[in-house]
């Protein structure tokens, strides 16, 4: 089984930006503890970030051949992108939406997500969990 | 540790419900794979169903000095109980929102939640897995 | 044929509250007449009354395997009661949503109903005359 | 007793138009049904269809002096003519509301009634039948 | 000096219908009124009356050429007609805008016009005197 | 006949300020007209203009037990001031709101008023002349 | 003259629930207080708390013939529950709504009230002198 | 292949009515052009303008058996009318909407049209180019 | 303890404005009262009343130094000034925000305050007992 | 004459995305024919794709000095981007806003386009002959 | 050069009202660096502060004949007054518009400014910096 | 002190673009005036410019370390970008909000800002100055 970890905007910036909000961990020491789990699990894994809309799009399309599974957290784009929403519906491998916060104990705007009605399930409120839970859930759909 | 799965209006009837939307399995047998699966964690747990709003809120208020975590699925309560929301804010463990279907692939009533923003976190679409993923993040937080 | 009346909050105050709204008729004359009429119908008739959400929930899953149809007057349930929704929606016999008063001729938050769109057909506005073609309605329906 | 039924735009096509939603009945048949019904309980019935809000405005005045009764589907120009809602309460007879379809199953902008306040009550979702429930209501109404 | 008044849908049962609201004069005591302070200042007036949307806007078209200025009582068009606007817009004579009741001490759906924004102006609440003081309107303008 | 005359907020700027959309009169000109006008209908006019929505309320207090009516243009406080409404509401006297230009042809937060429904009637389009229709509603209304 | 307090959901908590808002006396001491102060107006006092709508609304049926008035905290109830409403303006006697925290000083969802319309009237913020000063209320409004 | 051209409200007006907004050619000159397009391309072309919305309907209704598509201009019906759409929805042949002005650069009530759900598609913008194009689109369609 | 009652616009009216509203005591009634109970309570009040929105907030900045609370009914600003807010979050001593009438059974506009956030509480409803509550409060409050 | 034809994001998996929506004919075919019919009408054409919003931008500019006519198909960012709107607006050559599906028959979000108000016109729904439909209204434009 | 400060409702109480928002600086010594600032540039310098709406209004007529240039920090006045709004057009010197605290960082309401639209421009968030920088700007647009 | 000027989508087109809007000037002789001003001031100063949302993000989190403030006019993302809002409060230096044009005097759509609740202070109106007094208000910041 493959699976691709993609994160959006800002979240190359996780362990410097806002730790009150996102937690102290790096996204290279998410990366690297999911990396751990995925071996146990048996499952290929690979990471992507990018601040560039477009270069989600383009990821995700990639994805379409070559991955079984996709766990996103789109970051802001999450509210704002009906681009990405239709990138999603596109490609027919199944995309576990997560979130670091729970975006429903913040501001109002972070409330709507453009993407969970075409993902096969959302994840958030867990912190660098929530990623775990993710491959988790993408792992159990595929037995 | 102790964990109780509590689920709201009309989840007795799963199985027999609307199968295209909630799957086939029965209540009792989901909750008996998570028994199983608690016992692997050497989690105590236990089950509550209610179709009164007003069980549910009294069943939260008696977890909150016997139960160490609560796995909720409020049904359509999430979308119209404020009481629910106050109730989990008023206890101290933690509470984890699941659903087995994808609330944001359906009607648009059912994409605002009352409890989210008290909840630990939110949970949805991976059918009975949902339980299972919750249960995970509870063991998880408590590490 | 097999139908059962459920009355939600208030509607056991009929005859005492507000007349000038909901007429001098008690429930239980209201309820007599029915089941004359039921009688002549040849139709099996049986009365619930409930001002708890979760009653008339509880009743909805009973009717479920021993009734063949409902005649519903929610109350005030019937604006805000998304649970009552998913219960109707998930029982398979047709249920008749009914209102003695003209609904949309009163405040605005009494014009919308949560529970039309699951039921079979609406009779608002003609008194405890608004159950007797309820009931017409489910034997013609039935035959 | 005399009773006028008063069809709105597009009711001329039934049984042609969309099957699914209104049917296979063609308007002819419905009101032959409703002619015999009425002669069983003693009513002298008549009936009008136009595509014509004005028409149909028209026709109501006429009702005015002429009949003791109305029953009227005004299709489309149920949800967007405050000129029909000001005709029915303008002529002082009752006006009986009719639909074939349970509106509130379906788009949301069939949801809103103009004329719903002005009439003396409202049936919709029981196909030819709503018709036949109205007249017998006028005549319960008359008694 | 020409001017045409004109009189949307119901005013035709002025003095019939709701006096509470309209006043007990009919339409045709309301336009001899006028005929005659029309004589007195020497206008030449015209009247129209009809239920038809269509038929305003015909009319209005037909005004174009032969008419001076206009009294419109849309009625009940004054709050749904973009077509009416259009045509006040389309030809090149004013309108004035007049209603018999303060429409803005009514209901919220009579607060909105939808041809204020082209007429000339508007007078409202004042009963009959509202179109004798838009004749007034007109013919002051033309001064 | 007693009636005044009160202009609000910025119109003693008339003349002065945006003579595309108020015209080039000012208001002394405006008032002198008026007066003559009054004094052939053998109406006692007098005037007053305040910026302060305070002074305008005293105003309308004072006239309340010495005036037979009074005609009101509020300026911009027509669109803001609950507070002008309820001085109108309790003092019994007819108040026939005026408008200098088409408020309903200008921005959209001119087109709500707060006064309109406790005044007797409005007049709004006429430039100048609306004050002295107003000032003939007032004295047709007394006759 | 007998007074019943009836206390809504989550209130059982009070003391222990988030003492920030609430502060830190229990149900109880209130009650007690209550009790004393009752005593010394004379006034027969009870005490009812329940987490269900329905037991609310039954307690408040009860109360129609029993008691001189009433006196509630309907907790979250007071923002979704137009059942409780009915019955509010379905019984005869005053029913004084109060609410220990400054409610419009919170979340936006709890500003709307939709018994306020129904209740004799509203205190709210004072802690459990709310209480305090609803009771006095009530023995004034009966002198 | 036989197509139908049809004009609503105010369309007759052409090149008479604000030239600014709608060009300077007639509706005749606008038909006649057509008319030579559909001789090249072996189409029989008709044409119909009414202002009455019932006219239109009347007019979709006829086509029904009797023609191959429909280009229809509905005006300002476009953005009030229901029945118009459920004309539209009716007849089963391809109706493609068309405006002569880009309705999205002006007034925001002429941004929503209540026919595009049920049109085959849309043209808006090129002046009378647009009816060219639509035509195009029919006969293409066809092949 | 020194306590000021600042009544707002219109208020001055009291006994003459509307009283099937407002009551038929004057202001200087209800404020002799309320003389006679603080000279019980041993506080020491004074009066003040406005119809101006810059007079109240003069009046409450005066207040900062010299009073330990105010009783403040600012009649319709309650509904619309921001400015009155910020006076009272500015000053530090506690304002008790009273109404004669219960304003949530009055019209939607009167339901919202602008100043309910900022003040300790609101009581209203009670009439002229609504202020002599307020005083209870403050001086409760100060014990 | 030249002319560029832009695709928005996810256009390039034409073909391969939701054939039940977009058809079964890629990207590439589509531009190969619109090659041969701008051949035909002597337009010397060219395209561009790209899932990124900034790309689009870009080459928007670019066209600015080096083509006389843009068909662009904006995709998602047709309903989010302001940017582009912007872009189109800068530029001064005409832009044709095409889309293959109709827009207003699928779901809300996609009602709404950011780009028409400064788009020379608008054609939506007819599929790949949208753009064929476009490239005409461009040459018609320009002669 | 000639420039008029007006500051709004509550600013007199600068330093002493809420630090934590506005600083500690009192508007004495804002206006005392302001002067210094003035001095240095060559401008005639002056200033005015009310609470009252209408005393703005005043000021800034006056200072329409008098004046180059006016710096408004309008206070809470900003967000609800349109009167304000009109003022600003009316005179036809430029009006700067200032605010010490970044208002989009604060409350909703003190999104929306009423005046901003008739300003020249805007400067918020500085503190006391932002009346400097404003003077900075009226001077830079005379020369 | 290291300042960044930051310049969003199209702001490359000054001077070519709508010049009645953003005036005549190039962005480079903006630049250009910007460089001399802070070499005045002594700071180091430097720019960028994209037309990609994740360009300016790319941007903003590589000033965070290596800048003491930043300059942005973010353009038509302003409006739109919640990645920008994070972006800017991930890095920890202050950023400086600027328009060129007053946008409140323009479109509603632009009339929010995604970014100003973020940003130290806000700027708008002043043309190419605002960026001048943006520079001033970083540099006296810093002082």
């Amino acid at each position: 089984m493959k699976v691709l970890v993609i994160n959006g905007p800002n979240l190359n910036l996780l362990g410097k930006r806002e730790p009150g909000v996102y937690g102290t961990q790096t996204l290279q020491s998410i990366n690297d503890k999911l990396a751990t789990q995925a071996h146990q699990l048996d499952v290929e894994i690979s990471f992507y970030q990018s601040n560039h809309e477009g270069g989600l799009i383009d990821k995700l399309h990639e994805a379409m051949d070559t991955q079984d599974g996709v766990i996103l957290n789109a970051g802001a784009y999450t509210h704002t992108s009906i681009a990405l929403r239709d990138a999603i519906a596109a490609i027919k491998i199944p995309v576990v939406e997560v979130h670091l916060s729970n975006v429903h104990a913040r501001e109002e705007f972070r409330h709507h997500s453009c993407i969970s009605p075409v993902c096969a399930g959302v994840i958030c409120g867990f912190g660098a969990n929530s990623y775990s839970l993710a491959l988790q859930a993408l792992v159990s759909g595929n037995q």
